[in-house]
């Protein structure tokens, strides 16, 4: 007999527990925000609410960590709540944001000013990166709590909306700098590789100044390996070595966007005892061209190979994301006549779990494997587990619990990101997040969003712990 | 509130849990041999029996996968009741024992016998390896519950003991045909390897020919790649062809022991895809040249390369073993005058995993790796996970308490194997197990065996679930 | 002006010399047996003989390693006067002839026994490989001049020729000190693998026992890896092994004709900085699945995989050849009813060099590595370099001319062999040898075989000169 | 007898003839430039001119593909005719000029003049690069006989001589170009790489602004992999993907300088099957850290890892030079106070092959390495074989002849540069030049220069003849 005179806050009952490594029956106990008993199915407790999970997977907490939820500066088409929100009903317990904003977070002032404002208004925990901006204002950025620093190495061929040309860090000395100071304070330094005067001269000759500007233009762009394509590959190519020496933990984004000598370079870098990661992006098995040539520009990337794409998920990447990078659907049907001039970009964080799961169930990834790239392994890499990312005594409560076999079709009208569509608009999946559960707190329950903007926190990088 | 009516029939409390994937602080709850709750330390519960482990690690239940317990046959220096009690002194919770019996196990008839025997002796859980001897009696082994099958394919140039001459399976036809009935079951098949061929011609030839047979020249033997050599490489590397084509899960027996390419093949072969396990003997870094020289015929084997090995525990090994291979110690100094007559072996159940503790305490390898090695790996691979291997509710309440901070002189005084000494005589270490605890029941505590003869139970072996 | 008074024994005008390195307009010079001259195409010279060259390809004289001439013993179906004239009329100017003979040349008297008679028949140069069965006769043999040392590491399933029982050498500690032995000679020691028990125990058990022994049963079980197949890769594995402890230069013969794996063992092996040749047999690239079933019993071997044959021949390899293991017309027709029982064979020495011209002109390989594979190479690991194997000043005068648009149908009609018919009978090739010159001496010319028996010398081991 | 009623021009007697693949006894006659006769040591003839080389090796002409002739523009320091005149007496028959002239060949009329300047001076042959600045004259300068186009993708931190501002082109979107106008013309793009941001702002922060600028803060820079370091690596991993996409040969050059991971690098694109060579500068292993802090500004670089450079020089590299990098003794002088203003170099084209010869002699490098990396593949590389690189009919009688026992001591009273200095002063050889032979002329003969300025004639690049 457990003598605890305490009630639980909440109780988990009856459900599958799968974590990257076990699957047993079983309950969970959850007091102050905490994991404080796993118990057998069918323990009788009292608790002041108890979900029966009959049927369902009791998840750690999934993490999304590639969101733009665009707060401040382009509320007009996504903001903390919306997105967080969006994210609550995508199964998504834990949410990066990216830094481009206007002011982005580069200086303490703004990152607080971000930071106070993501508290009042997000409905899940989040981390922020600080902007890599200034080698000198890093250190500050860390102290402050920033989750990594996020660096955009890169420039728009036409300095175009989301590239934010103020945020762009195309000189290697100061690239280098940053990476120095980031290495210091053992936090990831995440990176969206170019080499910006490469894809600016081919980009510009072959296509802007050809008038080759429509959507079709941009997917033949793509295609070719100029549009987020070989560039990205000689600037990865650079940055491997310089973060190598600097003694940085590489945190690579945007694997999968680049062709496939991308994958080759970074495995060559940990074949060299190197420290990086990926973090791969799954259009880059999910959007094959077909589907980009039917939904336009609702995607800014596509497949160059899905079969090594699945490889390299099985085996290879760090982590795993459906990058989150919303845009009104006037801004994006623009990208129409001028897709070099649209804002680019593919909305994720409410799809990215039920098309996992349906990957899962087509037998194209194990719940296991799944579970470890969207948990225990982001969670190792920004210094958070086992307080996230793990189902154990004194964890945080951070629950995604799943339907495997409820089956589903996406469409834009139950999208809750304030840009309002997705990419994936009538698609139908099998396995759908039943609750989003954050420190106990469901946030999210069957269709509807449950939690309060403003419960969410802000959880402070450290650096790995191995 | 936990309205649970039922005490716990054990309560492991304020312990460090620390499994191959997790540490955190907590307490376990066990009932009916199995873990019903997992609870933060410090809840109130009533027990029937509550253990205090504040300062101690709480494991999950070590395995050691290769004890020669010499029953039926060789009771005179071993037998399963004194085995396993050293086995349960030592922290083990579940052995698993070989086949060089007399009889041996490789009929329906001798493996019942054997298992009703070990039944109504054993402290600890443990497995029985079925004598791969007759392709045709496989299944049958398998279906009355081997947990694997074990091949010698060897025979000793002199035919001495342990290596009786009737379980010698040298020809490849009949290895193959082994091969193909176990890869029907699913179960693993543990190999012996040897060229016996090879080893008879050239350690006859310039050994005992030429009358060097002391213990001294057994060692330069060993140390030329006779005894225990190139032969076993030679072996090695035909049999994971065999059991390649076969199809069957291969388990390489004495890793560490042969020569430095073994280690070359088992890598070349899993590089190839090929499902292939090795078993490291610990001896392969524990036991060094000079060490030999002192303990002499105290053990069959010393380290080729401590560097290569300790970088093959580290990165490569599957499991990990101090084989328990116990002689008396009149056999043993017969072998001071003629060591190639003398049976060969090595005393460890009991010292293994205060050794180990030790390696974890001097920096050699990781605690979450070594429980790697020793729970869930071993457990994975004889298809018993998670019953056994995980701390989980619904799995097998077996623990390994240890004290990492005790430290500890090994002595033959305290050798609970019924041979009476160790090869670890005088051996200092840092790290103890306090408390062997199988399926709920403590059957070892501080320096106390308490559990009874015949308390283990036979697991069963079954095919691999991934 | 050379003033030179002694006119050239031989020259050679006009040609493109072509060699592995370089390709040249040029003539040759050639004066007691010797090159002694190269000079450009036009100059004026006095010569006994001078053959005018051109459109015509000047090579290196092309070597066939692996020749069975069948004598002495089974002179019934080839001798060393028929299959030396083949090899001529071939293109050949270097043999190498094997010893599976009745007597063996696996003592001095029988090796000098055959020694004499081959050089009182032979049209060309040849090497003799002494017979691997004694290790105390392995110097003795050197002494004698023996080109290398072949050992049969196989035993037909059926004893059947010509796999003389007498010669087999299973038992791995006599093939290792037949190692030992040929690592102190510096010769190559050319093993034609198996492992003995596996292969008997298959073939015996799923096609003679069940009296599946037709000639279509035959290229089932070759195409399953039961003749020449999985036992040959596992025997390889072994030896390559004990190869490499003894130290000795292992040349694996049967390339080609081994599952895949085999491929694989052998770069493995050279990764690890062994020195192991193979020679790939060019029925891996020529005679497909549906050649063989037309052209049955006139083969007993073709391809596994053609794509990774032709991989290995232009990468991988270190000599090649079309075995000639000739069997009379009557004894492979009784191969259709049984033929696990009848002799097995390929005819290959005239047709070897037409049908890799054939290749060059197919574009499969290019006649520079060609040459390499044929001249210099086997020159080397033989120890004839640059006595043989090269175009150079001092070297023997041995040519092969080739017209490489020349046409032509491989024919029974043909075959010089004493067997009379050829596995290519049908067959059209573009390139084909126009004279082969032994040492000076023309001994085919443009159809016709001009040299004289017993013309031929033995060409004696020595080392490799690096 | 050969009835040649023409003389030789020139006849080689007595020498033992070495090639990348072959060494033998033998002569050679020269007429009209080419050879025209290889024949036997001893043979008599009839020749204007014949050179007894008893006792020597004849080789094929040596190249040096990494002159720095300074002319036109910084004639002070050298010009085509001391520079070749020093060549000629180092051995050398084939010089590769490079681009950092005033005004340098980056368009049609420079590259003319500067051709018929060289051409007016020069004592042997010589290769003259195009300089890569601007895409649309690539094919302009390739038309006008460019052996290759040579980059320097480079500024340098300080603007200093020999780093040509006006010649840097750090812009990757113009490299790209000019790399996919070289892929259109076959020729190779040879490059200097560098990441110049990453080097400016870490030598002005760490060095230069700290006012540390001496030869020994210059050495502590370089051995840092600051000056020469990696920046170079950085832009290297780079360049390599933009040489693979755009179809380019890629030509690295300064290998050995480069920090490690450079040849890493390498390998890893040819492992991918990309076509790069390159070019290790002897540097890497003839001169240590002991030997610089001795010499200081005679050199700009030195060994970073001796062992790896000699496995690198045995196994991987594809060319070898002795940088010729001349400067005035006062310039260098200046640099020991301010190094990183001060122009840096190293001389080297008279001291290479007594160097190497030496290396030779010592073991590190067989001479048959050694003539393929400077004779056969240059040759390969550039188009220019078989009339270059090799020793066969019709190829330009170019030959270097060695005396492999002479002993020397190098010193700066015999350095032929104009710079009248040399690294190398006071270092004793074993293996000399006596002979170098330009299309049948003697220019240089045991220490005196015997040709003419003017004699050399521009070789025209060509696309790689495989």
């Amino acid at each position: 007999m457990v003598n605890d005179k305490k009630k639980f806050d909440l109780y988990l009952a009856n459900a599958e527990i799968v974590t990257p490594h076990e699957r047993y029956k079983g309950d969970v106990g959850v007091r102050n925000e905490k994991i404080v008993a796993i118990l057998p199915s069918g323990t009788e407790v009292t608790a002041e609410k108890t979900l029966d999970l009959t049927g369902k997977c009791l998840l750690p907490g999934i993490w999304h960590t590639h969101c733009h939820f665009r707060d401040p500066g382009q509320t007009h088409k996504e903001n903390f709540e919306t997105g967080s929100r969006a994210a609550a009903a995508g199964g998504i317990t834990m949410a990066i944001d990216m830094t481009n904003n206007t002011p982005p977070p580069a200086e303490p002032e703004t990152f607080l000013a971000k930071k106070e404002s993501a508290e009042s208004k997000s409905y899940i925990d989040f981390g922020l990166y600080g902007a890599g901006l200034h080698p000198e204002q890093v250190q500050n950025l860390a102290k402050l709590g920033a989750i990594g620093i996020k660096v955009f190495n890169t420039r728009h061929p036409m300095d175009a909306y989301p590239y934010i040309p103020s945020l762009a860090v195309t000189d290697h000395g100061i690239l280098y700098e940053i990476y120095e100071e980031v290495a210091k304070t053992g936090l990831v330094c995440a990176v969206h590789h170019d080499d910006s005067d490469w894809t600016r001269t081919l980009v510009q000759r072959d296509y802007i100044q050809k008038g080759k500007v429509s959507a079709e233009d941009y997917i033949e762009a793509y295609d070719r390996g100029y549009m987020y394509g070989h560039g990205m590959v000689s600037g990865l190519a650079s940055s491997l070595y310089l973060a190598k020496i600097a003694g940085v933990r590489l945190y690579v984004l945007h694997v999968g966007v680049m062709p496939e000598m991308a994958y080759d370079y970074i495995q060559f870098a940990k074949s060299k005892g190197q420290t990086v990661y990926s973090e791969l992006e799954a259009c880059s098995f999910l959007i094959d061209r077909a589907m980009v040539e039917k939904i336009k520009t609702r995607t800014y990337l596509f497949a160059h190979n899905v079969d090594r794409a699945y490889e390299y998920l099985k085996y290879d990447t760090d982590t795993l994301v459906l990058e989150h990078a919303p845009h009104t659907l006037e801004e994006i049907t623009n990208g129409l006549t001028n897709n070099f001039n649209a804002p680019l970009g593919v909305i994720g964080v409410q799809e990215f779990l039920p098309l996992m799961l349906n990957e899962v169930n087509k037998g194209n990834i194990s719940l296991e494997r799944l579970l470890y790239l969207t948990t225990e392994s982001p969670a190792r890499i920004f210094g958070q587990y086992p307080q996230k990312g793990a189902i154990a005594i004194g964890s945080d409560a951070d629950f995604t619990v799943v339907d495997m076999n409820q089956e589903k079709i996406l469409t834009d009208k139950e999208e809750l990101s304030k840009s309002g569509w997705t990419a994936f608009d009538g698609v139908k999946v099998k396995g759908v997040p039943t609750h989003t559960i954050v420190r106990g707190t469901v946030v999210y329950e069957n269709g509807e969003v449950k939690g309060k903007a403003g419960y969410g926190q802000m959880v402070k990088g450290t650096a790995y712990q191995p």
